[in-house]
């Protein structure tokens, strides 16, 4: 039984990279999929295939599109979510995925620092367990194959 | 034909009376439904009824339940969720909940300041509407009814 | 028990009010929701509301969120979708509106001219009923309160 | 991860192909699922099946039984839905099998000429992206895989 | 609270007429919907609203899109399904409303004689509750109320 | 807006009318519905309506359905479950009608004294709120209202 | 793309056989599951399995149990149903299939003899297809593949 | 075709390992999940990887978070549930997950001694299948196969 992990949040840290590597030093059978981790890429989809917008507001408007397309698409796929909060970004796509995967049935693990544990409590108590630190997340996930 | 609408968002202005307001001059048969608009009522509440917790941590784990428990009814009997977003906090909580009845099939309309556009963008494309202003938001809700 | 009817498709004739005089005439307890009727608004709602947009392609861009949330509201709220393609237009939205109201398994009723039964062939077999005049599609709702 | 694709809309050109050729050339796992391609075939499967029918109205209504089934059949296989519009045709199919997708939680890629900005607006908006050439649809899909 | 009720199945006796009336004694708060109950009615509905048709096949297949319209629309506003099979006839219409309103979730009760039980034994045992008599299933809804 | 309160759980102490007293005097507009209260009805009720069964297993099985029934029908109409758990007994069926609420997206609350914090842990936490006292859960109750 | 397909509907005939050598022939990427094909089996599954029952009313009820949970298991699984009605039996248990799968959004063929097209004149309409023979069945499946 | 089988209940007994066994000796195509089968993991899980709890309360809420999560992983991938209900304990963990897949339309079999038909009445009777003994609930297994 292969389950396949959405991870959620942050993208300007290498936190995937970390959790995907000790799950595979744990010999777990996941799979692993996620938002476009280049920002700029992210940024510019929009004008990279639909050509020059005529601002910047209208430019967002086409990326965020292709995003969400990209999101829901492997979203659906995923059996679980995983969900990063870094202390430096407001991400409220971090929060709008890890609400619309528990919205869909999708048990959920959000990783926090404590400095956001008071404004994300609301969310935090939605998701099925709420940790600190990736290494936490990976022995999580591990305790699903026990 | 009475409409159920749930104003999700900043509790630290007044923006649900100016809306609630415009939206009674037109004469709209709208009802309205939001969470707890005292801060500190929300952030105690859990405290409040269920006694001293052992840590801040704690304190807010025992409020967001009970918040997260009024949400929830009070999102399932709305038909329409309006959501601002103001420049001050990190509101995930407004993204929480406008992300989740999105998933949950209710249209949404967003109001944010366009200082904010970026980084709402693609939680702006999966509402139905985005608008800058209350008013406008009162002439989205206004049109239902032409 | 009090139903609600939305009536989907073309607003260049004034069938909605010839049907809902003929329910009137048989003393149905029918209440009817539709799509906005004035079709210069409906195309100028976005620019109305959000100000002037960069271009045509913009301004049917600001227009169609509104629209679609108006709809949406409705539809939610409907008990049965009676929608009427005449010969004229396209008429894309009335195939959107009945396509989505039947996989929200809302019992539909299709009005349609001898000229589209081709055309119209596949969408007619997935609604409940089709009929050729708007008389007929009284008919079907008054045999619901025999 | 292979995600199957349903291609919507024309049947009369060969965009399917040009699509298809495009995708593997940049050697993504797709799979693609189709209406009937033939058009004839199409208008005469219910007689072909069922053998002759009383009038050319009845001979419509046995190919549609079928038709749908085939649509349905794959249409709940699909991952996402890519539906095309082109010029010369009322194609109320593709509005219909495109709008039962979104209904049903499939993300959907909309392919339209300039010309039919206008009448597609609203369902183009329904739509996660909505882009002008094939070319464009297939950048799209491949951005999911980056 | 006022709960609905579909009344399912035979339309040749008047056991509608009979459940309604013991229910009514018990000052019970409930609303009663059903099938077209003229058998004539609901042979020649198709023809009565559409014209003649080609042939009795033709004739039958006109009729059942009308009462399977009338049939959903009813059973959608249902809280409750109460379905009656007799001695004399097929019934799978009976079979059919029930089977659709157990997979949508509507709490039902079987009414059915003995000679009755062995053929019907697993539809019953979908079924909440199955009783010999039309008193029996009165008691059963008056319980709700106690 | 009335909202509809399950009350599930141990039938043997009055905690309900407890409840229903403080939610009174705090002016709720809350309807309450709940199982049988009376132990002996709700054993005996397959008997009473279906007749003498041949052994004690069949006549709880003859009372079940008509239980279950009963449930299915106010809980489907219910906008909140309130569970209490007692010292005393057992209550699977506190335990079953708590978990079907929940897996149906119902809000609820779980009364139930320190005693039986560790057997209740896992359910505890699915709930939206768990408290120790009647006189809490109409805390919770009149802090939607608020 | 393999799809699986439940045969719903008579156990006294060799059809299934027939369809699925016919389906064979063809090339096709089918998987069938049915129901309990030895029709004393079925009956007796439920005394086979818990031992003797008080009568021939227990023993119905303990076998439908179990055939009911097959059935279940298998039609979650299927695709695409396909249900046989012959001109013997009463056949309640393909009715009730028949329609749970088309309640659960799965595609379906009707196959019945002439002499039930009126008896049978509403179901039919809510399946996708109804066809005469099992060679039109197998043709039907057949070109969900072309 | 394989299909996944949850078993819930009971973790002081070899149940599991006993019906594992039977199937395999009957060559079934099953695989098997379950909850955390060592009971002082699944009670100090929280504090394994989230550290030390302020009290036993928070130790135990810690713990069964992680718990839930684990379950509902593994729940949704199930196409079946198997419940032991044993003597000793009381076991609402096995109600919870029994009846929520119930809700969640899971078929299901429930296992439970004599001495426990009268508490268990209710939840047996919305379970597909309830027996004495795991070669029972095996021998049901393999009805699924022939």
């Amino acid at each position: 039984m292969t389950l396949t992990v959405y991870l959620a949040g942050e993208i300007h840290s290498n936190w995937r990279e970390e959790l995907i590597e000790k799950v595979k030093a744990k010999g777990l059978d996941l799979e692993f999929v996620f938002p476009q981790q280049v920002h700029d890429r992210s940024d510019s989809i929009g004008e990279d295939i639909q050509g020059e917008q005529p601002s910047d507001y209208f430019r967002d408007l086409a990326a965020s599109d292709i995003n969400n397309f990209r999101t829901e698409v492997l979203l659906n796929k995923a059996d679980i979510v995983v969900a990063l909060f870094g202390e430096q970004f407001r991400q409220w796509n971090t929060a709008m995925d890890l609400s619309a995967a528990i919205a869909k049935g999708k048990p959920s693990i959000m990783i926090r620092p404590e400095s956001l544990i008071h404004p994300l409590k609301e969310l935090s108590r939605k998701s099925n367990v709420t940790v600190g630190t990736v290494e936490q997340a990976a022995e999580v996930l591990a305790y699903v194959f026990e």
